[in-house]
């Protein structure tokens, strides 16, 4: 039965029936000391400080026996997936495809695309290899969460303010309720994260609510006391 | 030929031949005073601001006889393309679809859905009636820019950090090179502006590049005379 779950900038009311948790991009070229995002000069202990909170919230899923998406930025070996506009924003030697210290950068099957470990999906979760920052652009989710019913989504994952908003715009337009977990989302930037949020909650939930892990885990807790 | 744009966060190659300008919603509703915007309580003033700027920017590509589109935020009278979580968002009596001051709201055809009469678009622009605050979803935009050659965008209209910025990260996604024309796009709220093109020119361009119209202005002159 759906239930009320305190949230920004009013109740979302989740129906577990029909809600997918998303975890964006917790991949180890973007989060691990030494990776890719750690060599642009990125604080990545920003990042790693969330992924308790992301595994909470995915075991938190998983127990109530609810779909799990995980996505990673990815592009094939050849590179044929990735725009030469893309590819050549980044400086010389850092590009996507370019060899990094965990293996070739933002490329499916190296060792820096992986998802972590402790996050590490499990069998019959699905998992997205994305050539944007958007989740829905060229790789068919849009279709496979509607073959199973979903049309509420929970967010977590990395950076706030870029893939994930990207994809909570994305899926807002597709017709989803979003619900971003505050507390598992993270920026290399505490400004963008800021206001990133506040544009998604603003003018009545224009792109979708906001609310902290805790908040989510009471909420569930509750309802399986009632329900 | 091809010539520089001084931009941020660094110069941006604009080849005329394969470039086109997208001024996003100048449509009545969201900037007229007694329209729907207004009705929200939104500050309007903001955005009539800009309209001399967006119609000078519309009349440098006209000069230049590079195209040119306009995007609406429209739906059908049946509401067949509105998703039932977005209609549900507003408010009872303000939501998609009930009467406003200026018709039926965001529904296309009616008094408030129509571009300001100053902006309009002339025959042989590109006009686009798009249900989402994304210019690509549900719109078929992205093939008819491909036939005729677009691989830049620049972006004018509002707002600056819902549909602009949705708009250009579905861009940015799909290839397209995208230069925010920034005195030529407006918010309601000054600092999601602000906050909204920071992170679009952070990281490197990571969605794209801002600059404003005069430097734009002088930028195709000065191709011109050398041209």
């Amino acid at each position: 039965m759906p239930f009320t779950v305190p949230a920004r900038p009013y109740d979302f009311v989740l129906d577990p029936r029909r809600t997918a948790l998303v975890v964006i991009d917790m991949q180890r070229d973007f989060i691990e000391p030494g990776g890719f995002g750690d060599t642009l000069g990125n604080d990545v202990s920003r990042l790693t400080a969330i992924v308790p909170t992301v595994a909470g919230l995915i075991a938190l899923f998983r127990a109530n026996r609810l779909p799990v998406v995980h996505t990673r930025e990815a592009h094939q070996p050849d590179l044929s997936d990735c725009p030469p506009a893309k590819r050549l924003r980044g400086k010389p030697g850092l590009r996507i495809g370019d060899t990094g210290a965990m293996g070739r950068i933002l490329i499916a099957g190296e060792p820096g695309n992986q998802i972590l470990p402790e996050l590490a999906p499990v069998e019959g979760e699905i998992v997205i290899d994305k050539p944007g920052k958007g989740m829905f652009w060229a790789t068919g989710l849009h279709e496979r969460l509607q073959a199973i019913g979903i049309e509420q989504l929970a967010f977590a994952g990395v950076t706030t303010e870029v893939c994930v908003q990207t994809s909570m715009r994305e899926a807002n337009d597709r017709g989803y309720e979003c619900l971003l977990i505050e507390d598992a989302t993270e920026s290399y930037f505490p400004e963008f994260k800021a206001a990133a949020i506040e544009m998604i909650v603003a003018q009545g939930a224009i792109v979708g609510w906001s609310t902290p892990l805790a908040t989510l885990e009471r909420a569930f807790a509750e309802a399986m006391v009632d329900g």
